[in-house]
């Protein structure tokens, strides 16, 4: 199977945080917020393999601040590695205040998804390439993290 | 009050097609795929004004192709012209088949937005400088039907 | 075809506008009005054509005042025109004050629908037969705004 | 305090089920249906009233039969009967089908609003005139309504 | 076909209310919280019946207090009593202040639901089994509801 | 600041998975399935600390098998291990076949919530208690997640 390079899975999707996404703070629910961050990886998973994919798991994510009514959260996701049948996707949101312009990153994670065949069962995905210094770096992280995984749960994923 | 380029403007939002976007063909509601042109349009016009926008008016958008459940659809906006206090913002979709990466065009459209001061009052705004020929066509377009609009209204905005 | 009165088309819908509409300065986003005025069309193109309608393209729609948190939404819908496949429908929203019960027009549009057969095709659908003197004249200046369109475009719908 | 006739609180209301409104069989959620009404009902009260109204009690709603994926729900609530700071509303839902147009009642039942003062505590509204034959024999309904439900609890509302 | 006890069909779930639930008052809708009880009594109907159930009657549903935003709603069902092909679900909701955990009843209510077989047509479900003194009271008190309901109507369900 | 017990923390919730609820594939969205989890987790940690929290990271949350539209997601969310200002709190979901009640576990994770001051700044929370084998063994679990994250991030949380 051809690999792929990591440019092709890029997404970028923009929300502006409205009341019903908020909690009763005023800013944006965490719920909502790693929903949209899903939905952004999915695409990004889907963008690589053009195969159904479906989430394994959220491997780390963590909300550095908060997003406040109004302001536009800018979610980016990408391809960071590939195993066999399943592949981590990075994503991370930076919060821009309509006002200002300024921008600042509020959220980062990785998300693991899976490709599925026909009968649910998972099927072999390219491989993705790592063209960039960057996307080289991000390559190795992944894979560093997945053999700590691997390790932390004694099992095969 | 200094002009400013189209390209801080843009704006790009990325939705996959869910079945609660649908309607009873299995195809993403007129009324759904509008909210979400709004939604990116209004992003671009606070990206340019800096200042919170409203809706004043869809001038025109044609649905030339609908979008099925589970399809991107990819919406991209930017302001194409600024009148004193209000601009328009050109919005189109383009549907990416998920399995094939192949897109076209299914939607496109006018959008005015007018900025709006802290007494609900319309304020006014930095002029857009188109760059490029593309956008120097653009600007000049959207000039042509504002002025034909204020003829057929016999009226300004 | 045998044609049919334009009174068989008419629509109303009631929305109170919830927290969950609003934009973060208290009034209903655009987008969500625009889905309201589209739900109310589609449903009267269909009582017109009894046929599924989808929305072809949105000519010209503009928000006059804003509608706030708590006010009623009075979304009023009818097929002001048909053509072979197509029909025009006018939607106009008149906000109600609930405690005063002062109504005025905040919003009003023209949509244009198709009704599709079971293929997916544009099927035929009975002439409109506009009755009073009002229906007379919508159907008058639908039939221009259909005939200036055409000339911009320089294409048939 | 003035009376008001009951055509006064009439309210009209339409949905199309969509995908999103229906449990997994394809039919209409009751949850659902009844927030339909229950918004209705609540607009009918504060027609009435003019003064913020909120759901008392829903004393007897029966849902007849089911509404489909695509069928036309027609919501009406009228202000039945009026207390001193309470009001029933009466709300039946007729559902259309699209392509047919043939309507059938599917659900029907009865609302108490309480009107709130600014303090939240229960104010007093104007009494409802019922004007025609139908007005007065659903007036007179309500009131025996009222007093069986006084007499099981035992405790006036 | 063999009774089962009522603790079968016990349902507990819990919403944060959100600022998307609240009406402009800033308390959660009637609507929405009769949503929230059809849903956890349509479990404990199912949970009972192990059939899919729909429902058939809201038939007395009080709001004692409202709920405001950021509180918990905690929703509790149980099937109280079933007939051949329906059974009477009792829903109670109380509210937990998050800051002080203090809890009150603020809603209570018998809803009636019906179980379908695959033709869409009332199939028999298993009676329910009141074990405790408790169910015994709620049992004969659904009963004695159905009784008078069924004289009232004049006619079965 | 005196200690509470694990059990203070307890949290139930159940969902019917809903075609709303659905990606294309008729499966639950992982984003609405976070969400759910969220929601549950925040109102765990609220009931421990009695003070507004907010998440700040999901640390490991792993899909084992999809959830199917119309099938029981039962949400159980306690506290395992509290900080001076975080707490980590697991969560689970099994799911319940409607027909046959046969339940099976399908997501695991644990996410971190802050609890937040009047200021918006973190403050000091209770303690957890673990009492039972199994909370003890999960406050060690956390504990030694928690200092592997330090470690891994060389920053204190």
């Amino acid at each position: 199977m051809q690999g792929k390079p990591v440019r092709n899975s890029l997404v970028e999707m923009i929300q502006m945080v409205r009341p019903e996404d908020a909690n009763p703070l005023g800013i944006a629910f965490g719920g909502k917020v790693v929903a949209w961050m899903d939905m952004a990886a999915a695409i990004s998973a889907m963008r690589h393999a053009r195969i159904p994919c479906v989430t394994a798991s959220i491997d780390s994510l963590g909300f550095l601040s908060p997003i406040h009514i109004g302001e536009f959260a800018i979610i980016r996701a990408q391809v960071n590695y590939t195993g066999k049948t399943s592949m981590e996707v990075g994503v991370t949101i930076d919060v821009e205040d309509p006002l200002t312009g300024i921008r600042k990153r509020t959220t980062s994670g990785y998300l693991t998804f899976v490709a599925l065949g026909q009968n649910g069962h998972p099927v072999q995905i390219a491989p993705i390439i790592p063209e960039t210094p960057e996307e080289q770096r991000m390559y190795e992280e992944a894979q560093r993290r997945r053999e700590e995984k691997l390790k932390r749960r004694g099992e095969s994923i």
